[in-house]
């Protein structure tokens, strides 16, 4: 028959954007690789460029960026490596993007809104990307945005074990921070078999005019309320349950989080006296100024290290998780 | 210049399946047209058929179908639809689904699982159609799943105005039925005005290997409660509700739902001692057999009628629900 | 250079859905595999499902359906499968319809039908099927409606190495029951190098309001006609062809078809005085009750197995029917 | 409401490819209207190029062109007007391919050939063509090819009428001049309310390594033989035909086809003592040195133009052809 | 026939980001309408988010943004805007985009480049945009880009009148400040019947290792000098071309660009002794601090609205630069 | 785990089309393979036909094709084999075009053009290929006009290394022959290290009706002129270039270029006695009536296959040009 033959072969490499080397770097090293040679830059009217210094030809590219603020600029440089990668002729490119951009626009909650959440995975798909790879999205629908395969990995098992290190499971409550989380509360309550509160905010309808009040919905007298979500912007949500937890009795308010996206006031309003802890992952970059003795910040490398291995290698993701979501 | 030059029309139609034959001429007596005569038909190995009786050229189709069991079916006879007016030139299709089928598998819970919800959106475009409208899909999120313009309805100011008529809001609490649905009790909370409640399945910690408990968090005692979701299926998680409630003290027990999907055995769950009245509206079509003395069916076709309107005269669609949801 | 490197490997794996288990067994087993352990089921209301109880990441997968009455229901169901394979990665997805389902509905007969073959194209595209494998289309040009490789099998070396077995050429006539099907008993005729015989219903132009005639166009007395179609449906047509044929003085009619659909009546017609023998193959299942005992149904899994393993190993399909269409 | 509103007009026009200006010109005429001043041509190294004399923004634009050798530059021609459209902002862009290119390429036959019919349904999508429309396609299959609407249409009606004029029915048989045209004979047959005849081109078994024998099937002596086909090529099919009808018994052989290609040696052969009248439409353009006393073409501009009429009208091409097809 | 009949309407809105509302007022204000009320807006962590105020079903909507720093905040605020224009149901949306971001990336001048100029093309169409106008692009083929119309406006004619004003074409000749821009300057020199001149930067092949000298090709002494770009950057290469031009005895150097990018420190360069007057247009904002005595800023609002009216209306957008570009 | 694992294989196969077939087989002598024996031809009414006499189902195949005339017969025979291909199963095609077709028609450079060097990227997207493999595009931007990588060689080197034999760097000038071709004679300047020059046509503004000048802009009197551009279609532009600078006193006129087009009257042309040499390579066919003494053709097969074998194998294609473009 006629033509050349030859063993096939495959290769991964790690592209890293701008946003949080560290974490890259992490990952990189976690995996033993090296990243690869980039040359990324901004011209003067704020046009982004980005190339790499050796072939990617047929390599399965893992496109690392953190989508922190200015968060436009670096959607947009992931968007333009992507489409480099595609030109080198890559043969499969993965967007990691630990925390998804957009996440929150992920319905039209109004008419003639965007849903921006959806948009960004169409953004994805029209640059070349293949697959995308995720921590806690905001809403697990956003996997049905994107038109291919979408690792959706869960930092819980990471959180998880450390709260299992300092907290007593017996005096513990989950409180979910508002109606719209319940659900991560409820997955939380579930893994840690501890009881459930809920905090409303309503309107009294016997009281014309009245603002809304926080009532709260179950017992945290006398007990450690872990406050959960799935990402802190200004901390304003948290900051008014924590107090309104020790307001009713709780003994103690320690918070947990995936995703700290700390805008402000969020360090300040954290800092309150109401909360006792904070604990989160380095999915977005957390320079020294956003940082306190009372937070806790644990790393995601070996986490999105492990799945984009096993993505490579043609394991199982979803078995990294079996018990865990 | 040269050509023909004309003043142009626009002509609405409207084109339907034949899984609730009602509910499509409901909608057009009350937009005053005749439905396009069609000829819809199964063929003996199970191969469904349609063609229009009439031009459809350059028209602005509506094609409503109901997505009742057997569900497939219907969905099949859409495509085949939306895909005969696609090659008869029909210049805008969109397809009227009130209760969009397979909106409850709208993420990937666990790995290797389909997101059919987003599959039902690529089919509709695959066949053909520029538009969706439903109502109350069960994630909001849906809206992004398909590549075109939504309009997302709302029953409850259908079901809304029949409460306001049949229930004193003072002496009512909503309840949610499970963990899953708060926002939408949360939602009708604040249209009535009135307090929330929860019910919590949960595995006690203290006691190994029990099975969950519903425990009810919130106050029900003495109060009558609105069970509130956006569709009843088997009706097993409404009736455990309606059971716990009642025996927490609760004076009455009143169920509102969208979609009466009332697969085997909701017809017999639901007429329990303890559920007063159960109230839904008839997006799905709901035989002699499955209807009883306490279940009240409210007319959906006028809500649609008037959207489909809106979106045919460049109305706004969002107005009719200023304030609602 | 940066970037692990591995030797490549390629996994086949065989996913089945629930329309005929044993035709995706016997498929398994000739070719040495286990199917996907894959959990599917029916939802109360209707609604379908599929899971993988393993990896199946960066496989190279073939989907077996067999599309049978309810022959909607199944196709969701594949579609579903695929979407689930899509989403978790596979590499690439072949849909294998032995029976390609809506094959009659090929054009626009009259204006404004739907063009469903083609739908049905689409439908798998959009849902992620790179590939199509089927057996005997009913149109050659149904490949030109997908948008990808088709591998198109042909039953006739099974059915003919039968027929070579049990009939004697020399007293052989090949016949059309229609005018439609004239081109399958052409290559018949070409195969068993038999003259042909073709069945013409008419009306006759001297009698006013007569009703069509079968008229037999070629010499069929005192020979032994083998009757061929690509599907038997209903039997009408065959049934009524047979007992012309007898009538004109054939001393035996054994029918041929590669899909044997047999709606009703079918299995009623076909068991005639009129008809001595039919012999199908089973690319759709045929339960006890759809049997009789001068019906015999010949395995066309090993057919199947071996063009699997062709794609799979990158050979040749092509090869397989060399001399044989 | 902010903006400006105005009535919508729209606008036909029509475009002509160099291939056959006769035709393109009669279209016009039949329609009342100027074709659009198109500046087309070959550029030295055979490159084309075209471009409108005056704006095309916002028309419904149909674009003329006859595939006739030499067929590949009128494809291309076709291809950049159509280009050239899009980017000028028409709104609509319906191909008219009177003779749709490479139609007996609608499958595969063998294995690793192209199914170039769909491929140009491909290249006209990709250029911006949103539909097509064509005159008798060589399988009515082609219409699924395309993704949008094809307005089929179809010739019959203009030469039947003819046939009226001319031929005497009663005794008159239609004849098929092989198997694989077997389709277009039948219904020629059922217009006509005529008998049927077929050539069948076979081995003879008895004979070994014996060419094939044209063997007619059905009754033809002292009858006036009508051998009807879609396309006459390069006639020898035909010739060969009305050689064995005559020598059959046949009193008189007239050939009616729509699409006369006339490739080298048509012209010669149709000129045989055997054929007694061809009569074909001029989809395709007819020069002086191809045509002969014998011959008669009938103009096919007033039913395409009827149709372009219908279509830009929102009317009905169906309508055209009621009870003929 | 069924169905409502209406005559068709249509309306023209214009939307505006927020990045210059100068320009989008006063194009509104050429075109005598409202803009659409929009509520844009940048949320605590950078994401940004658009909403209309009123309805825009079947609207032709011209979105409106300049691409100044931060570039990619505004090009994502017009690429959500198009998205919320695509899912409130408006009938064509066209991107209006004066100065096209990333223009200067339109070729992999390397390998492993990206094409962002393709890539912001594509990003535009994934949004959902039907159409692009903008102004001089910086490469001509940035129109093949993308896959549908783009409108491509000249600034020339505004540019032309002011110098026609201002300079004598008897003293003047045109010069092109490096080998990449001499085809704008060509056609400046055609437009003004005045000279050329081109300035060369080369290393001197006799002197090694000697940095590149510009040398002037062409005749400039005593000349007045008008030195032509399609854009102005940092200035760097137009302030040395200038210098140079002194040098060589020039009486006098005039700068004509549309796009003013002016990133630092071009403000501070351009007002250069050897600079007479700096021309250019406002399709990006010039804050006062970029603005200086010797600069002139002319309207493009005027050419915008009226390409704007021409593309709503059905007129002719190249009319408008007859025997200009 | 289920299925069958086996090592992956890739294997290369080179297809070729009929318009230069000595190219291709010097293509593959270089990587020493066969061609797929392929079963090309044109059927008689014009019709292109091509089939393979092998399986290449999982190739990585290269589509080898020269445009030259009749152009559009080998663009359509390759994009015919292109879609043979995607159907046969070829995992990856590329398509190889030497000289890029209508490369120049790359920009509306009026309106209501074309961009058909768009329109055939998209054409061969449409067919299914994967990537492009091309010599010194027309304009580099074209690159951007395929969706998907672009090998983009340069055939700089093998000229290059050619003048560098024949030519003395110090009494070289390199001069453009009009202006829009100023970039390459930049680039070929810099690497010979030889200054420029450049014609420039233009009217004379002091004399009305003028005709336009060849005006000779830089020095070349007593140099050795090398005149450069891509290709040489009609030769006219050259043979003027090449007497202007002989009159003004340059002793020599050599001619360089990468795609001998020579269309009509080029042969004639550029034997002018004004010319003294002219070197071109074979990315086009020159059949014996189109060489004289005086014309150097030199191989371009070693380049292209030696890209191609880095495409094939992963390897740098940038590397094979570093420094040189």
């Amino acid at each position: 028959m006629s033509g050349i033959k030859t063993t096939g072969q495959k290769r991964l490499v790690l592209v890293s954007g701008r946003a949080h080397p560290a974490l890259s770097a992490e990952i990189a090293e976690e995996l033993g690789v090296e990243l690869v040679p980039t040359d990324a830059r901004t011209f003067a009217n704020g046009e982004l460029y980005a190339r790499f210094d050796e072939s990617v030809r047929g390599c399965d590219a893992f496109v690392i960026q953190s989508h922190t603020a200015p968060i436009n600029e670096w959607l947009m440089e992931q968007l333009i490596i992507v489409d480099a990668l595609k030109r080198a002729s890559a043969k499969r490119i993965t967007v990691v993007a630990p925390f998804y951009p957009y996440a929150r626009q992920d319905k039209k909650g109004r008419g003639r809104e965007p849903i921006s959440a959806r948009l960004v995975a169409d953004l994805f798909k029209a640059a070349g990307a293949h697959r995308i790879m995720s921590v806690d999205l905001h809403a697990a629908q956003i996997q049905g945005f994107f038109d291919g395969p979408v690792d959706h990995l869960f930092a819980m098992p990471v959180l998880l074990e450390r709260f299992q290190q300092i907290l007593d499971p017996s005096t513990l409550t989950v409180v979910s921070p508002d109606m719209g989380r319940v659900r991560v509360a409820d997955i939380w309550s579930e893994k840690l078999g501890a009881p459930l509160a809920i905090i409303h905010k309503r309107r009294d309808p016997l009281v014309p005019n009245q603002v809304s009040v926080h009532e709260i919905v179950g017992d945290v007298s006398g007990r450690v309320c872990l406050l959960v979500d799935d990402l802190i912007d200004t901390g304003r949500t948290i900051a008014k349950a924590a107090e309104a937890l020790k307001n009713a009795g709780a003994t103690g308010v320690v918070v947990a989080a995936t995703h700290a996206v700390f805008s402000d006031p969020a360090t300040e309003l954290l800092q309150s006296e109401f909360i006792d802890r904070v604990v989160v992952t380095d999915t977005l970059p957390l320079p020294e100024e956003k940082r306190w003795d009372r937070l806790e910040v644990l790393p995601i490398a070996p986490l999105i290290a492990r799945a984009i291995h096993e993505v490579f290698d043609d394991g199982s993701v979803t078995s990294m998780f079996d018990g865990a979501a």
